[in-house]
């Protein structure tokens, strides 16, 4: 085999950022591997609905290779990156190392417990397709539990929900909880009302959506106390157990509580050896490139970049790690074809974040979006936010019907994902000899 | 808690022949429960579907509260029968006794590897949705694995499939695998040609589909040679390792094998202390009750069952599940009837099984049926399918669109479920500072 005569261009990261950042680079004079320890890139915008079974892991993903099979330049690895050695230009995937002339840091972000790891098994996240999965699989369980409990206090307890964290994914995940509990299951049990079940949103901050402007988050806190969600603002979390969750003085019995509260950078930026921001992301220059590395861009959530338009920070936010892979691609094929040319590089411009605005759903027919200087909210923003997504998830998929018929079926409150997959065994006793409690008022029948 | 004052008629297992036994008793005087250790019910003829990604788990499955939500009197309940004792007539769950009156088992079957136990891990079968996507997950890290390897011989290894029986699943799996390398892939990968997978399908019997008649055996066998599978009569599997089969005295490198070979009824069946037949299966009165426990019914593949009508023994496949389901189930609703108006319970009929016909896919186009007298092959046989397979789901999902396109997809090639979840990792080692090797054709680009 003889040495590859192209430069070699990797991309870590299947996402949004590492995506667009390959296929800028299609027609680049460049050898371009993209490496992801997963297969699928997610549309994580939509993760949530998979945790609430209304869509399946299929319908919001695909296999990375089959995204980028016409970018004819770029080879798709399944691996995980451990390490990078940029002084060597090496990488290491476990302990095999590889060597780069470009590289495009696209690793993403993890959760984020704040110190405190031990509350991650008991409070799951939300940012892959397992975590989805292992959040419905809990969701479902809970009803199932509750089912069966013997006194009222475990049972109230299988059916009080704990959502840390009142940005988007919490806000979300909230409503979506409690309109499965509301309008999907109630005809499905036998002994319990699962309309009774208790959804608390615990939020830090003074209000939710901190990102947004305040009357839509003034707006969305008002939509889910209308839905019955338990707002709790300025609600500093000291512990979690399995038994429940304690906020300041007060403690919430509750076997279900998930991790909507921060985000911290991939592990992977620890191994780089230069300034990262409190969140471990990357502190990049104009041209997102690692200062004194200009053959090294982060994009994306692992990077903290600053918009050179507005001064102010990029968010991490799917827009943001679109907007940063198209513009490190496209900065990256220029040069490398003025190169190949044999001109000198072209100088690169700075980064500018255009904000096209954000949406968030609060449950059917109530969302909140703002675009520019409009805010809107409630039915207008829920049918813009539908709009939006089934024109995403159609260039995406390409699957006009089944997107149309998805968006049908989350109208007429179905949700057909509803599968206990792994582990689907009851932490509890059943009551000897009578599976079959009667519900007190059944027991003359 | 005062006692239940109707009899408690419980069933175990919620399959085909369940949830009819279910829905025949939507109208008897009883309080019905439903067992099953998982919360859903499963399509389990296209299994096979999952098992090679054209369609996602909650495609074929439905939570069995929700198939029974319109069952008043049926509760389901989430939980694993570790045995039953028959004169007591308690239900043992874990170690929790439930008490019944009548009792319908219909716990179904699961892989046999005629006492090869240790041949499991290494050959999964499919019955589940776990099975499903485990085969899944490695058929697709398959074709990443093989991208990756250094050597000719462990590429083709990796590129290796055997399936093991030449039944309905085993020719169904066959063929779906070899449309997936020849069909769905190539596009996706760089350096290895995916149409050059081989698919090998081992019968140890004379001829493929053995309960189908001889002609379209035939037909099937030169479908799936047609189609590139290699199909192997009177092949004898004689040892399997992560390195390959063995068939008689032949060594087969395969890393990926498959088992479509035998079933064996749950094990239940042995706790119960009652003649069994060589599988495990209960052997029953014409009624389908144990003979000397009239309280206690027996259906689906848990049943060595012989029809009335013809003498012949009731095969294991959905339709004699779902016929079987509903004569217990009425039977049983008839005679509660009966007894709760005073009167005497009528005589037992015995059950007749009514051969509806049966079908099986080989791949796009391709398929095998027969009805009566009538055997049909080719497109015919294979839109005779969907047609049958889509109005199948349709009932059971309430879905049209979905399915039409589902079947849409199907058709034109689309495996939109390609995604790889859980453990990812691959058991190949990196070629060092090379993650990029060209292909011969390509190293001088």
């Amino acid at each position: 085999m003889s040495a590859p005569t192209l430069p070699r261009v990797t991309i870590i990261g299947g996402g949004f950022a590492g995506l667009h950042a390959a296929r800028a680079l299609a027609r680049a004079p460049a050898q371009v591997t993209l490496a992801d320890r997963r297969n699928h890139h997610v549309f994580q915008p939509l993760l949530y609905q998979v945790a609430t079974a209304a869509l399946s892991p299929a319908d919001i993903a695909s296999p990375i290779r089959h995204v980028l099979r016409k970018v004819r330049n770029c080879r798709v690895v399944l691996g995980e990156l451990t390490r990078v050695d940029l002084a060597r230009r090496q990488l290491y995937f476990e302990d095999v190392a590889v060597e780069y002339d470009y590289l495009i840091l696209a690793a993403g972000a993890t959760h984020s417990y704040f110190g405190r790891d031990e509350w991650a098994p008991i409070a799951p996240g939300l940012k892959t397709l397992e975590d989805a999965t292992e959040l419905r699989r809990r969701i479902l369980l809970a009803f199932e539990s509750a089912e069966y409990e013997g006194s009222e206090d475990s049972r109230r307890r299988a059916l009080t929900f704990a959502v840390v964290g009142g940005g988007p994914t919490g806000v979300e995940l909230a409503g979506a909880i409690k309109e499965i509990a509301a309008q999907t299951m109630p005809a499905d049990f036998r002994f319990i009302d699962t309309t009774t079940t208790r959804v608390l949103l615990l939020q830090g901050a003074d209000r939710l959506l901190p990102s947004y402007p305040p009357d839509l988050s003034e707006r969305a806190r008002r939509d889910l106390e209308t839905m019955g969600v338990e707002v709790r603002l300025n609600a500093r979390v000291t512990d979690i157990s399995s038994e429940g969750v304690r906020v300041g003085e007060d403690f919430i019995p509750a076997s279900n509580v998930f991790w909507a509260a921060g985000v911290r950078a991939s592990p992977i930026s620890a191994t780089l050896g230069v300034p990262l921001d409190r969140s471990g992301r990357v502190i990049v220059a104009p041209d997102l490139s690692i200062p004194g590395h200009p053959e090294v861009f982060v994009c994306g959530d692992l990077a903290a970049a600053t918009s050179a338009g507005s001064g102010l920070p990029v968010p991490g936010v799917a827009q943001g790690a679109i907007q940063a892979g198209n513009f490190v691609g496209s900065l990256l094929s220029r040069e490398l074809g003025a190169i190949a040319r044999g001109k000198t590089a072209p100088p690169r411009p700075a980064f500018s974040y255009f904000d096209k605005g954000s949406m968030a759903t609060i449950g059917r027919g109530r969302a909140v979006a703002q675009i520019g200087r409009l805010h809107f909210a409630g039915m207008p923003a829920w049918l813009l936010w539908g709009l939006v997504h089934i024109m995403f998830l159609v260039s995406f998929r390409n699957r006009v019907m089944v997107m149309l018929s998805w968006f049908w079926n989350y109208m007429i409150f179905s949700r057909d994902a509803r599968l206990i997959i792994g582990n689907s065994r009851l932490n509890i006793t059943l009551p000897r000899d009578d599976p079959v409690r009667p519900r007190p008022t059944e027991t003359a029948a």
